[in-house]
């Protein structure tokens, strides 16, 4: 372990990241494996790159086990460019997409379709605060639909998917997985395309993963930008123009230490364990805190709650950044407070949180 | 210095990054200046990377002299995503934009733009291999185009421009400078927009730096998806979503690199001294080393050259791979040899190329 000064990190993206995967980068900054280059610095049609974009690949396949035909590419721009990548490529002119709208990040997707073609709200939380998931029988799908959108897990307003909402016979199903990919196993082959910016749980940021099922890429339409054409970057496997690939080789040290660590059912018992630890937390402190998330919603990545007041909240994250407890201020378009306990989170950090809270309360309460 | 295994690194781009930056990035790695998190961990809305590409924008500014009435941005996707955003951006629906074509990349760039709509060629370098510039004569504008567009520097033909084309009056004058950025001075106030791709002079990869003049902004139009227009982008200070947080980092690190060195006329002087070396050896060689380029259209950054035959190119570019020389084998496209002599690259690595080409020629000639 290092000696170098680390802090109790809850940021919500870009978000901690593991201490033997930041020693390993650090190792190999000047000299990747002794070749000389850093990563930085070696063309990406290398044999170097060529090992290091292939292997991070067939250890994410291997992670989730990815169907075979699925293509995975390493793209940019973050979720809100695919937000629009993906009505451009996949929802045929005078077709309509289905959205189900269950927090900011749903509703900024749906901001991007609208500009580009019909889209249909089947679902929105909005009402509620977007506090909870919907019903099945609340869900008004198109059966037409070009597709049916959603997020896994909403980073704002801490609201999880369990399971895939069940959508009409042969409508394709795509997510957002940004925030909770890799927290816990997948099961690809029920979407048509699944996509991640990296900055929570898969590296740093600046790549986007897509994870697309071969048949769709014979949706694109003809002429839409290179960068912008799903069916060009697969053909291309990422590499048409220069691509993140610092991003992209932290990303595969991400994965290594995912493998190492077991896997992600291994990854998702951690996460469940650190999750029920501030939830419990939470719940056993007479309403002076409040999760915002109905229970049944709950992110085990993204956990937002409240405090009796604005200014107790405040002071609890001063407080908190002074006892070296980082990025517990919610986000600026809900307030309060959020604890983002991504996988790199280590458990301790949870408890120091947890123990945190109860002297607050305790000497504020 | 550091006493890790170093090579002389003449990769047309990712490519040499200053050994002094490598350094400090690999310092800060786990702990940002004692903050308890990497770079890559911190929030993009947190004060500490705000005074990171706040600092990088500032000393950009700075390097280059930027006029206050121009927006900086740090976006994605390579020139290429900015090839299609350009002509989004600032080619309204029915009006037609002139391109000046001197090698692959300008090329690049009107592949894009006759997708999104009505595209002339002002010239083609094309039946001369891309070898030279075009004479004033030459250049074919139409006085209604909503822009003129030229690559400064073609990384692949190694055709350079000295000074901008003289376009019609109130034509707005935009820029692919990915290749030569930061190589030498150059007079923004001359340019409606320029862009770089970062991985040459600038920083690694996953980054392209955008400069556009304010009024250009006013021709953006309505209801472009975000990531794809250049206002919001601007508007947003490139913060609309998480940005490429490492890679702008980094370039921040090469602005106080290139600060240190005295800035951009000082780097022009050692590149020339470099270019030089370069060109006098191969024009010394009796014909053995032939340029690609025109003597007149030369880059100073990048050295296409060609040998007797593909066999002994082929057998240099092996020897050279073993004398630690990286990255010298042309590209794909064009066959060859090229060495690509960025701002990073170091005197001593030119003359470490220039005495192995002698003692190749010794050898085989």
């Amino acid at each position: 372990m290092t000696s170098v000064k680390r802090v109790h990190n809850f940021n919500a993206g870009p978000s901690a990241m593991p201490v033997s995967v930041l020693e390993k980068a650090q190792a190999d900054l000047l000299s990747f494996e002794g070749c000389g280059m850093s990563v930085m610095e070696m063309s990406h049609r290398s044999k170097e790159f060529e090992g290091i974009i292939n292997t991070a690949e067939a250890d994410l396949r291997e992670l989730m086990g990815i169907p075979a035909n699925y293509k995975v590419m390493f793209l940019q721009g973050g979720a809100t460019l695919h937000f629009a990548m993906q009505a451009m490529n996949f929802r045929p002119a005078g077709a309509s997409a289905d959205y189900i709208v269950t927090g900011a990040w749903s509703k900024a997707a749906v901001k991007e379709a609208v500009k580009l073609g019909a889209t249909n709200i089947a679902f929105s939380g909005d009402a509620d605060k977007f506090s909870r998931l919907p019903a099945a029988s609340e869900l008004k799908f198109d059966p037409q639909a070009a597709y049916v959108h959603f997020c896994h897990n909403e980073t704002i307003h801490g609201v999880e998917f369990k399971d895939e909402p069940v959508v009409p016979a042969g409508v394709p199903l795509m997510c957002d997985v940004s925030s909770d990919f890799l927290s816990g196993p997948l099961d690809v082959s029920k979407y048509a395309m699944i996509y991640a910016g990296a900055q929570k749980n898969a590296g740093p940021a600046g790549v986007v993963i897509v994870i697309v099922r071969d048949d769709m890429l014979e949706r694109v339409p003809a002429n839409l930008p290179v960068m912008l054409d799903y069916k060009a970057m697969a053909e291309a496997a990422s590499l048409h123009n220069t691509p993140p690939c610092w991003s992209i080789y932290m990303c595969g040290l991400v994965f290594k230490w995912l493998k190492e660590l077991g896997g992600l059912d291994a990854i998702y018992k951690l996460n469940q364990q650190k999750a029920k630890l501030l939830y419990d937390a939470i719940d056993g402190s007479g309403g002076y805190y409040r999760g915002h998330a109905a229970p049944a919603a709950r992110s085990i990545m993204n956990v937002p709650f409240r405090m009796p007041s604005e200014e107790l909240e405040e002071q609890f994250v001063k407080e908190a950044k002074k006892a070296e407890l980082i990025g517990l201020k919610g986000h600026r378009s809900v307030g309060g407070l959020r604890a983002s306990i991504y996988n790199a989170v280590p458990l301790e950090s949870v408890k120091a949180l947890v123990d945190f809270m109860a002297e607050f309360q305790k000497k504020n309460g």
